[in-house]
């Protein structure tokens, strides 16, 4: 843990104040606890969108699905979180329910950038009103909508950005290494699942395997939420 | 009682705030609270799903039924707590009537995740809102729903999983170790409870005896929280 | 006076909060409160149930009605406190209401626990809501309903339990130990408070006599609220 | 002033708090006001009630009925008060519009009792609820309602007690030894103005005088409030 | 400035707490400021009532009447504050407010002492209620009504007296002693006016002189608010 | 700037207590951020009012209008400020609004002080209430209404006066002196502007010239809110 | 870091408070917030005005369009922000529903002013209420309305002004050195966006080149927010 200071003691304490150099103390230390998550790796592809998230966690004792961590917003916008697994979950509940209440009013799928910007002025609230922390979370979202496949990851702040391939949680930078090598715009489907499990096995410790991945796909064409077949990733780990 | 980093010392004292290595001080301190509460054990078994808690507290003059461990929360769900008991028996109420106003409204019995989900909101909530300190305990919910048995630990941040044998309390992390080596998915209901007993003698204290133990099972078919006879338990226990 | 450990300095003065080993210490303080308050024993006996309680102050001046320390909530139910009187007579006039309510919803009798727990939820509510202090105050709570006679003890942290016989207040332990050795179900009214009776003298000072004690008794026939006469306890005390 | 032990520096400091001892301090400092503030006795006779109460300033620039220290409730209730006066105004308003509302609503006088409760309920809250300080004041309270004589003192923990006599304020140790010795509770009214006059004087300074007493009597046939004559009380005290 | 008793220290920061030895040091302070603020004395006279203030501050630069220092609550009610002028203000305005109210209500004059309870009733609930500070000036306020001519003070804590002559401000022991020699229940509103700027030049500074001075009364007669001429109190100062 | 004295550490940090002398600190820091604010004058002349006041900032890239100092509030109110331009600009708001209403509602145009009064009140009220600053800064506020040429300064604390002649912000003390030695009640409003803007220039540092004077007047007979054209200010600076 | 003097400890760690020489530090920190953010320059030309800002962050990973750093709150206005991006999101989102509510109701285009001023209240308002922090964040807003090209900064005390040129964020001085030389009224839209994309060359770091460059423009003939074409801005780096 990097010590805080002198100079800023007390300043991290107070809610939504800034420390004396400009700076909320509260949300960078909200960024840490996201630095220190599970790890997920997004990328935008020629023929639609992927989410590859470590689980960490493996536990035979647990159901497995209880462990996944891509989650589906809506049945053409996926999520994953990297931080604080239950502050994720709140933000998580309250973008289905917006995508659910967009299908009734309009009759129709809620683009992914309005999903993104409630989730995001939620997070930024908190970040301003006394009697309230900061999120301890970040999310990726992908999707495809009409304008076609989006990725965008939103960050404690309330900052979001929209990327074509990106990573967040524990090992990012390394991973954000990899993908600028090695990440085409041109690739398929396969070849970005592929590429995202081999950068998490780079990066992740040695107990990393082919049970701690979740992997979701949306294509362009079909535009809905799918999981990747365990089997697939066990081969793609050898 | 493991002190305080210097570096921490306030940061557990403020309401909701990170500390500067991102972690939430009072919900590590309430799972502390957890962790010194009262031992449950819970399997999923191929006939149905059973709970068995320690009572701790064997007091002649007490009314017997007053100091038992487990709780029905609908017809088909069972729940125990451990940790702060006051705590815990204001989010059962609510779990109760949840599952009573299910009844109402759908005429059926609710899915189990439905009343897990509310309780974890609500316990999250009370880590991220000031002037509200975190639930200070875990909730291990059973039963039987459309898709079968299942078996749910709410813990004080909001976070749940499911699982298909676990344990939670005072000694947990011994008797996870024997779930580990002993549970088998294939195992029947009578097989559970006794393997369920077996890792309590082993890891509480001399004192432990059959009159510490309440024990409750539904069966898959049937749907229905039952409790097991005190002899049963006796036996299991010679 | 124990004094605090120097780590928990600080944890006991924000409301609500857990120390770092996981304790409410607001919540202890209160408990203290109510082990230095007047003493009261409670029993079911084979025929009803019966409350005893020392007043402590014997103040020729006072009326004496002003004085008493059992207080009646409906015809069918008794109460006594331990600790800030003040305190007790806000949770009294409640389940006072709480009865008169059910009485003109249901015209009938209100089941004894749910008196109990309805003081035991605003109880926990002051243990987690900033801007509040816990009570300090134990209720013990005795009555016949349908089921038969009750006895009953909330705490100051919202805990309740059901006893067959308990003390609580000043010397609360001393009492329960002659209660453990001497207490039998099968003891009817008239020995029950003869032995509370003896076991106050017993542990109490100097000063106890047949003035300082209130005695209130219920029988499962009649269910009424019925003050023993003072010359009976005189009698009692020889 | 005696001095704060260290052990509790900072507990009397936030509202509404349990020191770890269990006391309230912000209550038993509000009780050193009333312990402070001016002398009054009260006593209920054969025929009647009285309260005899000393106005400590004697401003001969001040209109007379501006320093009377005992007011009027209702035609049947007298009150005075021993602390912060303005405090007191404040509970005095608010129970001469409780006996108001009830002439209103039922068409005759108040009970006693109810204006007790009422006021003590108030004071209590002020003692469990962040943002607000206790009540400095105590009121001594005395009327004839159907049951007879009444006099009750409440204090700022919103504790209340009925009384045959008592006294409040400044030197009211010393003055209930007097009256522990010498009231009866045959003495007529006239006998128990003369008691109470005698008991200020020989407690109070040297500056006690005739001028400086308020006195009022209710008798049991009239219930009516009727103010002593000043040269009565100059005669009792000659 | 007189300094705060180490064992002091902290308990006149928080809002409406009590010192140890029972004080509210913020409405001590409070005083203060109406000790430094500007005298003024009052009278009751055979024929009126009279109010003489200093203004202190002599500014040919200011416009003559923002500089009086006595308002008109009604036609038949003069006030004149000592403190902070702002928060006098405020307090005038509603006590304007409630005297119109009460014309339009029941078409006719209030009485003086329901201005002065109004007032009052909002200065302590400022000395009881977290989040407000107590006023910071005390009013002296006088009037004729259907019971004759009235005078009265309302101190920072609420607290209220009626008086036949008085003093506030920077100066008022000393001129009460004046009063309490030289002021005398016959005298006519032109000797009382004549004693009261005679106390003032006593002492108040050097620098004091009749356009520093302002004046009015009320006769029992017409019951108006009237001005005293300027050149009359040149003279009376020669 | 001047150190607090150790004695009243602390009492300027809590919002609106008064210090152990009677004092209102975050009101005087206040006055302080008003005493370094840009510096006005004001006169009532012969036939009118004039404000002159100092905008400090001369950015040749700044739109000239953008840092006017002199607003209009009615057509017959002029307005300028010293101190925080933010705070300034949330009252002359209020005022502008204040005077639209009272259009609307009397079909004229709204007295003078009546504007001072409302926005006193505003200020008043943020000296007194928990979770609100004092606002920092005094608003010189002239017009024309029936009564003829108005001058007002409202101060920080929520206390204004009316003047003939004032000055406010820096140097506001040495242009006070000039005017108490030149200003003239018979001045006409050319030869006020004149004798304030040769105060500035006397008092203000050496690149002070006409580009930073602002001056606006108002006839008594015309009733209307007028800049002074700039070459006038230029000619008169020479 | 520049560190805080030791006087003035304290002062800046309570929301809203003045420190002793009259200064809002939370404000002065927001500010340095603002320095610290990305630049940019604005200008009004003789044919419209422009905007151009550096993104800062060239990943080739990220969205272009999601890396932009100038938005449309209407189609005759633009924004860019300096400072906390997440803050900045919630003043333009409230712009433009302003400005579409103007749209609704008064079928016309917003005229800028009423934007600015919208905006900046509410930063004015974060800088005096508790339990908010100040927005830490500067607007530069610029459009075109009836009276023509408009360009303003607002900055996070809620103070506006409205220029000529300006420039925000980073190395701000040294652009407003550059601005100050050689901007002149009379630029054409392309000779504006030259200068400004010149100056932000001399000032930012070596890694400054035209993908960091986010350009718009409005012309005053057709009043429409347009984007600058990539390859300008590369041929103009040249």
């Amino acid at each position: 843990m990097q010590p805080v200071p002198h100079q800023l003691m007390g300043y991290d304490r107070a809610i939504t104040m800034f420390s004396p150099d400009g700076r909320l103390l509260q949300v960078e230390y909200a960024k840490k606890t996201v630095k220190q998550g599970t790890t997920a790796v997004g990328m935008i592809c020629k023929d639609g969108v992927v989410i590859v998230a470590d689980k960490r966690i493996i536990d035979k004792l647990m159901v497995p699905e209880s462990i996944e961590k891509i989650y589906q917003i809506d049945e053409h916008i996926a999520v994953t979180v990297s931080g604080l697994v239950s502050d994720g979950r709140v933000l998580i509940e309250r973008a289905q329910l917006k995508a659910q209440q967009h299908r009734v009013s309009f009759d129709g799928a809620v683009d992914i950038i309005e999903v993104v910007k409630d989730v995001s002025d939620l997070k930024q609230l908190c970040t301003q009103s006394g009697g309230l922390r900061p999120f301890g979370v970040s999310l990726m979202i992908a999707g495809i909508d009409n304008e076609g496949p989006k990725l965008y990851v939103t960050e404690p702040s309330g900052i979001y950005f929209g990327f074509k391939a990106t990573a967040m949680g524990e090992g990012d930078s390394e991973i954000l290494e990899v993908l600028n090598k090695e990440y085409k715009e041109t690739m398929k489907i396969d070849e970005a699942i592929s590429l995202a499990v081999k950068s998490l096995k780079k990066v992740l410790d040695a107990n990393f395997n082919s049970d701690r991945v979740d992997a979701v796909y949306l294509t362009t064409e079909e535009k809905k939420f799918r999981k990747v077949d365990k089997n697939k990733i066990k081969e793609l780990l050898k």
